[in-house]
């Protein structure tokens, strides 16, 4: 395997497709599962047909970063998940902070997917004043007052927002202003940051329509 | 635009590609967008640069389920909005049972996305005898084992699992044993099921890897 850290010949990450960022989190997935059920090797094919893809969109989609396959051997599953964390950047544990502590907020706080993949919610707020003082999971619940100051403090660059909708884009500007780098919104509705900060929107009916597609259409045949 | 009930010449279902019917709801969400701001038309062009896809991807995409363009025009987009939703099957509301009503579920109940894409939770479930017979958002937390007799009654065909990770696969089994045609699992946890149901599982973490991805890179600087 050729150096990770050796960048030179690779696009800068800025000219990464979005959708190859999106497909090593599925790489990811599958090779933590993979790992977990003590299989040590795996190859393009078995990797992309685990998920509906090509080899060849596999082996593109990684060959943005590096040559992480080994002749003869394909590529060993410890080391590709290592690999993509340390790509996506989740080989570190993400401090993140929260607004919004209402029954979504509560259910990302408990949520035990984040903390498995190296996000900690460390700090969460609310505009609330009777949640302000509580905690939950062992979190305690700040004013909003006080985000600037904890993000510094904790080092925090990355937020989510849980608040309702009318509320989104309050909660995105005081995020920006505390000094965050990037913003999960789980609000269904669309937020505007500039560009210096980096927004992802959670949609979660999405899934609802792949749901949909495939019973609608019996894809699975009953 | 040719008939879009005209599926002789098109692929069945079963062969269109995940990633494609994942697009399709992307797509859905941009041009129900431009309909919101007033955009009677669009371009393949344009709607790929919204979403980072390249005009050929945009098309290819489509033509699995017709022709939606009109010469000299482009796409009408309240005309590609329907279309995408007859295809997705949710031009018509679902009705949806959920089990678990614990935070996570209490929040899917308040979610008002799902309704605005067709979907409708009528139907919650939880073990806890001390949740049963509750309301939440208007909708009564049943015992889990009404569940066989309200799909039935309800013509519910999608199940949300929304219960902590060591009861989803149990739940699952459950919703399959009440006829249920597709479940989305919340858990983060997988689960198994019979190849005669859909399933599709949420992984919340995977946005937050994306935006790590940006901040770790410094795909926006600041």
């Amino acid at each position: 395997m050729s150096d990770p850290n050796n960048k030179s010949s690779r696009p800068p990450a800025s000219e990464v497709p979005k959708a190859v960022i999106n497909r090593l989190s599925l790489y990811l997935r599958e090779m933590q599962r993979l790992v977990r059920d003590g299989k040590e090797t795996t190859s393009s094919s078995e990797l992309g047909g685990l998920l509906g893809f090509t080899d060849a969109q596999v082996r593109k989609d990684l060959a943005y970063f590096g040559q992480f396959g080994h002749p003869g051997i394909g590529y060993r599953c410890d080391e590709l998940v290592q690999a993509v964390q340390r790509i996506l950047g989740t080989d570190q544990t993400w401090p993140v902070a929260l607004v919004g502590s209402g029954n979504l907020g509560r259910a990302l706080l408990g949520y035990k997917g984040f903390l498995q993949q190296g996000f900690h919610i460390v700090a969460a707020f609310d505009i609330d004043p009777t949640k302000v003082g509580g905690a939950i999971e062992g979190v305690r619940i700040d004013s909003l007052d006080a985000l600037r100051e904890v993000v510094r403090e904790k080092g925090i660059r990355i937020g989510i927002i849980a608040v309702p909708s009318q509320a989104a884009q309050a909660a995105a500007n005081s995020l920006v202003e505390a000094g965050v780098d990037g913003i999960v919104n789980f609000a269904p509705v669309t937020i505007s940051l500039p560009d210096t900060v980096s927004l992802v929107g959670v949609d979660l009916a999405m899934e609802l329509e792949q749901i949909a597609f495939s019973v609608a259409n019996r894809v699975h045949s009953r």
